[in-house]
């Protein structure tokens, strides 16, 4: 990874940590408790990968920053959200996010089960209620879609049902280009539809990319559950294994996964081959999804 | 109540069910069992206020009935969000909703989750992704910040933080602006704008008339918690005394609430005044939520 990349990334860290934070109601405004935890949800950790999508992708359209920056905080709240709600005790009743309390352990499960509801809607609130151009209204049907019950909630529910199920791998594939796919597919749409438009090749790559990007995203995120340790993720490790949940590693097993993975990078890396220099952040990012060590 | 309005009420009912019917999901797409669920909570019942303001209030502006449609699905779509995850143990834990078993019974608590966050996503997906005029992005935006967190869900957290203690009118009818009566002043406000602009004094009269009919709800609903028999009101009655929830029956005692109800119905239809005609639909709803036996 060169240095410019890092700071890159560091950079557009910052400013969607700084975005949140702004866009997010005021600590001492009513109600205080609810504010306090969407925060807490919210700010100060992690990687932000799909703010980072959203960025790289605005780079192809020559996106205006200001718009981006709205973006990529909407798609970051839906992400949160979903988190909020998957680590309560009726989900997959987890403690540990981010390397801190979960939402429902931190304050308590009625105010997490809100803190989810609410962050769905600032996120819906945030797009509708800034200037993002003249596809607006396209980009909130596009992320509405992506994180519905046909899109990371409909995954998701498919996930709940798998569990101690051997699923083949089109099955697999199915429920994670909803869960996970979605969110990061929506993600460079959205960074891309909020400059000028692409041609409609140009259009198709981008997608046939984010395609490959999500699925890459969870191939990945399989491989450093088996491996990686709970201080490195910041969340409990081998959580798939012990709920019995088929994931890339029971179907491929851990080379043939790593396999996988590098594949899913190349393809990713070949459809934006027409971009040029534009695609430098997005190259960049597919091999950081790919080589992340956590 | 004349047997014209008794009528329309019908028919917008029907329609309401019908729309709501054709945008979920059908109940044998993936994932199956979220979309029966999300079904399930949705058709078949509810006495589907909301949308029938939305109705009413587009009589207001000539609003076309199929924009007029999709905004009632979607303002009843959050409605009916609310209520699943309301009925969840973490939060009211009941059993029984529109005379039937709530979703989480009738399903399970991680469906159900599912089935609200899934919910709120299509009320956006819809009114973003259908034609509604050249104010839709207000209209999205007004949509998800009187259901959020300085909205309707915030409104839930001040009553939960509420329970067992004693509230002023004041602290009371905060509570209830937010979280009943921003739907409802939502659902008026978005029916008009669906159709011609209205006058600016115009606007200023529907806005009073909003608030005071959600105040008025609120009221009324308090008060056939008190005095009507679950049977009748198709959820557990009693429910607020049972959990010592303050409401306008502690507050004023059951004759102060009936008086101060009279009195919001009278200064809901003297802000209507100005429309004629235009109003009718409006004025006897109004009627019909002050007087309503369940």
């Amino acid at each position: 990874m060169n240095s410019a990349f890092t700071e890159w990334m560091a950079a557009k860290q910052a400013r969607t940590e700084a975005a949140l934070g702004r866009f997010l109601p005021a600590r001492d405004s009513l109600p205080q408790r609810l504010h306090e935890a969407m925060r807490y949800a919210t700010l100060g950790g992690g990687k932000r990968v799909r703010p980072l999508l959203v960025f790289a992708a605005g780079e192809l359209s020559e996106a205006p920053p200001e718009r981006l920056e709205v973006v990529a905080s909407a798609v970051e709240l839906i992400h949160v959200y979903s988190l909020v709600h998957d680590d309560l005790p009726a989900m997959d009743d987890d403690v540990l996010r981010r390397g801190r309390p979960t939402c429902h352990i931190e304050f308590d499960e009625a105010t997490a089960l809100l803190v989810g509801d609410s962050l769905q809607t600032l996120a819906f609130e945030l797009l509708a209620g800034q200037a993002l151009g003249e596809r607006q209204i396209e980009m909130i049907a596009l992320l509405a879609h992506a994180s519905g019950s046909r899109g990371m909630a409909g995954g998701q529910a498919i996930d709940l049902a798998s569990v101690g199920k051997a699923l083949t791998q089109a099955e697999l594939e199915l429920m994670h280009a909803l869960k996970t796919g979605a969110l990061i597919r929506a993600a460079v749409l959205l960074g891309a539809l909020a400059g000028q438009s692409l041609r409609e090749q140009e259009q198709r790559q981008l997608d046939r990319f984010a395609k490959r990007a999500g699925l890459l995203f969870q191939v990945v995120d399989d491989i450093l559950d088996c491996t990686a340790s709970t201080a490195t993720l910041g969340k409990t490790a081998g959580k798939d294994e012990a709920a019995d949940k088929p994931t890339y590693i029971t179907l491929l097993g851990l080379a043939g996964a790593r396999d996988y993975a590098e594949n899913l990078r190349h393809e990713a890396l070949i459809a934006l081959s027409g971009f040029g220099e534009r695609a430098r952040r997005l190259t960049e990012l597919a091999d950081f999804i790919c080589h992340r060590p956590f």
